[in-house]
């Protein structure tokens, strides 16, 4: 943890930052609703050439926020992928403009379930239209053109970010160079939808649910905890459960559990809801249970119009989004003879791994990023 | 699914068969606490031969109960082991006396949370100890000794049941000889306390919970069901899922499942609470959770008291008890040159292949049972 003195624009930090929100006139959803207006929380580090050439999307995963680096003023804690977002660090903010975004249908700033709807004053809430991530993505296009940007250095994203990156190369193949596509898939398995299945019946089942209108003050937080708990075992690997915890007893007696991986499960989804709304937990994970581009030859055709440079990582440890959705990935961009690099890491941390720091991840990036269209990376 | 016709003494079936009911005097707990009167509840298939030497126990999993085989009158459905267990089949009822009993904690008929307690005439519900998975086996032996049965023939099970009778071949070395432990495991690792603690945290989590003192008329089904549904998804494999539900669209409309497999895991949550009870489900995962033979040295030294021979079964496409697990005991157990044969199967059916159909899982049985005490079955 950083203490104060290394708050303030420490080697590698971005420093203190501030989300900032654009307001945009409208935006027409696939299944045919309009957001109006529509508003996208940003952040920016470093700074956008003259040419506008060097602009980085990132995206972030379920229970992200546009908080990819650095501090917000009193925070402990940095953004979400702050190992890899900095001066000097892969994503350098010394040579790039790296943008983060909220997610609409999100809960932190952009249109979603806790936008004032102007008719009546009050959140949406389960009254805001369910959106895609090909939605998502529209939203941060227009966040782009509000740059000047016309192409993209990058996008880049793990997990749901990684379906956001897909998504940019099939709906823009002309606005991005590059796209990496970590720990992700082009679709979700049943698997994948059965534990956000579960998810969802924990917050309908909670008895604050009330058709997704609670107050409040009484918000189906139990429902949403378990969710979290539940979710949260499917990110980290049985290895790394079994070096943190193994069976050791809790640090004092909470509630019932005996153990302490009981223990700190239950401080995951205590503390996740404080931070995250309920409504958009069951719109984010309908948004990538939803995602399709196929697999095999459906695949294959879908990424057919990609125009950019592929990275594409995997992680053997990775049990909820296993390599072989990234080899899927691989296979149809290679049947289309485009340029794609893929690595599966070794790193011990299950889905996690990519926000964790690792040196292999780290010069992996770099290298992707500063090597020329001419040479492909392996 | 058999018809009527299939209901009557078919080919392999042992028929209609009847739960009963044995009164002890009292069980003392590993705890402390003593259990006064004890019961449990039990099926038989077969005949117990004159010698008394050809008894096989078969013991369930965390849902299951006594009835392993053979159709309770008017059942559709057989016992969980029916595949397995009649004449002609693997556990051959023309060879063998098969015992099936419920665990005591469990809610089928032995002494558990739904006991009447003579004091108050009510429920014990929250109010009955804990039980450990030694408790379960020392509450079996006394069934056994109750047939007068010195030495079993074998002692069997798949998932907590192999933890039972691991636990046999350890708490009474002697009155065994053969011991068969399918996709189980000595000990949970973190990651399988963890998937049972959101389960418990689910049913705590219920409005109805109550401490554990809820109504018949209001008992914490929402949170059974969700436990239910959780732990439903670690018991099927990726694969099989893939397979059966894949991306499909449910059939009508439930609540706001979007996809068959939800679906799916709503109707396995639902139909799960009309047949179990929420106190035992906590009863009965912190036996699993607490369960203990070590893994490495500390397994080796448990299981030199062994006496038995061993078939250690494990699944490829079980990550919910992976080989791994059986391979710690089949290495603790070669240390000390017991006998042991250890098959890994491909079936693709992830934890619950056990309990499925298997031409390889049923000779492999019925050769281990068939081989003499000279010929080792590998």
């Amino acid at each position: 943890m950083p203490t104060s003195e290394q708050n303030e624009f420490s080697h590698g930090s971005v420093g203190v930052v501030h989300t900032k929100v654009v307001r945009f006139e409208s935006l027409t959803l696939e299944g045919g609703e309009t957001i109006t207006p529509l508003e996208i929380a940003y952040e920016t580090y470093g700074t956008l050439n003259e040419k506008k050439d060097n602009a980085i999307l990132v995206c972030h995963a379920l229970s992200g926020d546009a908080h990819a680096a650095g501090f917000h003023e009193g925070d402990k804690r940095p953004g979400w992928w702050d190992y890899y977002i900095g001066p000097g660090k892969a994503f350098d903010t010394n040579r790039y403009f790296i943008i983060s975004s909220n997610v609409i249908g999100g809960c932190k700033g952009s249109s979603g379930p806790l936008t004032i709807n102007g008719k009546n004053e009050k959140p949406f809430q389960s009254t805001f239209p369910f959106v895609s991530i090909g939605d998502m993505v529209n939203g941060q296009e227009k966040l782009i053109s509000f740059f000047g940007i016309h192409k993209l250095f990058a996008v880049a994203g793990g997990s749901m970010g990684g379906m956001q990156a897909l998504q940019w190369s099939v709906a823009y193949p002309d606005r991005l160079k590059n796209c990496i596509v970590m720990a992700s898939s082009s679709e979700h398995s049943a698997q994948q939808i059965a534990f956000n299945e579960v998810g969802r019946q924990a917050i309908l089942s909670d008895p604050n649910w009330n058709q997704g209108l609670y107050t409040q003050e009484n918000r189906p937080s139990k429902g949403l905890a378990l969710a979290r708990m539940m979710g949260h075992i499917t990110y980290l690997s049985d290895e790394m459960m079994r070096e943190k915890f193994g069976r050791k007893p809790p640090k004092g007696n909470i509630q019932s559990t005996d153990f302490a991986v009981g223990s700190y499960l239950i401080y995951q989804g205590e503390s996740f809801v404080d931070r995250f709304d309920a409504n958009s937990y069951i719109y984010v994970t309908k948004a990538l249970d939803h995602f399709s581009l196929g697999t095999g030859k459906e695949l294959t055709k879908v990424l057919s119009k990609v125009r950019c440079r592929f990275l594409v990582v995997a992680y053997t440890s990775d049990w909820l989004y296993p390599p072989y959705q990234s080899e899927e990935i691989v296979k149809s961009l290679e049947v289309n003879a485009v340029p794609v690099s893929f690595v599966e890491l070794n790193n011990p941390a299950g889905h996690d791994s990519f926000l964790l720091p690792s040196e292999q991840q780290d010069s992996i990036l770099r290298d992707f990023l500063s090597s020329t269209d001419e040479g492909v990376f392996l």
